[in-house]
């Protein structure tokens, strides 16, 4: 599979560890699990495996008469930074419904999901980030509780230097590409250093 | 996005509770948390929160000489039917990485990953399973520890009525589907009842 490939030195890994039992409180222990072939955190009194895999995340490109919502962060990190609205896909919602949410709850947006645009592996960080395209349903937005302000930008726009994260600039770039060759295939990429590495 | 429904009655939740905190011990409690707007499962003593996002899952369709390499379970559940290999995604790697891995562990196979076929939302259970195309490298496979044995199988050889699980199921029908077309979209489905429901 083909995959672009935003590279890395230095490897930094989000390497977490349960140090007690999340069903019984009683003291893990890290160690070689020979039926799982690695080393897992399990508890010494019940047996409880503490599993962590990649969390999910969702991001939108949201179209409206050929502009982007961008949303400015009212949080940390990169607190007054623009971005497209996203956030963790919650347990029991689909990845678009996620999308639909951190739209709603952070531009106050509603809308219609598209299609999955891209996939973003980001191991050393333990995430998958999936970029959904999407259109406004209706004109309303505005800015939520984790938002300074929300605006529609036309490519011309957008503020290249001030955008929040690399996962929100290299989605804009392949969009406006392959919006000026009127085709959005899948795009898969593999971001392997933290921003700013 | 047009999303194809298995739909449900009854919709059964994975709803996973901490009764202790991973960090330091202590009970947890499972209370609203105001700026998240949702119930967490909150330290009472650190203040740690336990998110719980859905889990990925790996699945591949490998083909080789226009066959497909199925395995069978040698594990719970569904001890003696045929699968494709998968698997959870493990932390620090990528979705084709851990389709690789599954693959080698499973069945033996050395793969090429050539794309992401189906998005399969899960929602009731927790996971999100993604369906990779890959080939064959070398002619070679064999049963890894998880399965019984492992073959090649055509279209008309496929054992419908001896799978594992309804995400196989359904991939295997849109590939044979897809192959006799030429292509290969990605497909998005949303299953919301368990197997067998």
């Amino acid at each position: 599979m083909e995959q672009d490939k935003i590279s890395s030195t230095p490897k930094v890994f989000y390497d977490p560890r349960a140090n007690y039992c999340e069903r019984c409180g009683s003291p893990m222990h890290h160690r070689f699990v020979a039926e799982e072939g690695r080393e897992r955190d399990v508890c010494r009194a019940c047996g409880f495996i503490r599993y962590f895999n990649p969390t999910p995340i969702v991001i939108t490109i949201i179209e409206h008469q050929g502009k982007i919502l961008l949303a400015r962060r009212a949080i940390e990190p990169r607190k007054g930074y623009w971005t497209l609205p996203g956030g963790f896909q919650e347990l029991h919602e689909t990845l678009a419904e996620g999308a639909k949410r951190e739209s709603w709850e952070e531009a106050g947006a509603d809308i219609e999901v598209t299609q999955l645009y891209t996939v973003f592996d980001i191991p050393f960080a333990g995430q998958t980030t999936f970029a959904f395209l999407a259109r406004l349903k209706d004109e309303r937005f505005a800015p939520g509780p984790e938002s300074l302000e929300v605006g529609l930008f036309s490519e011309d726009e957008i503020p290249w230097n001030d955008l929040s994260f690399r996962t929100v600039s290299l989605c804009l770039r392949h969009y406006f590409a392959d919006r000026s060759s009127g085709r959005f295939p899948l795009h898969s990429i593999l971001i392997d250093r933290p921003d700013g590495a």
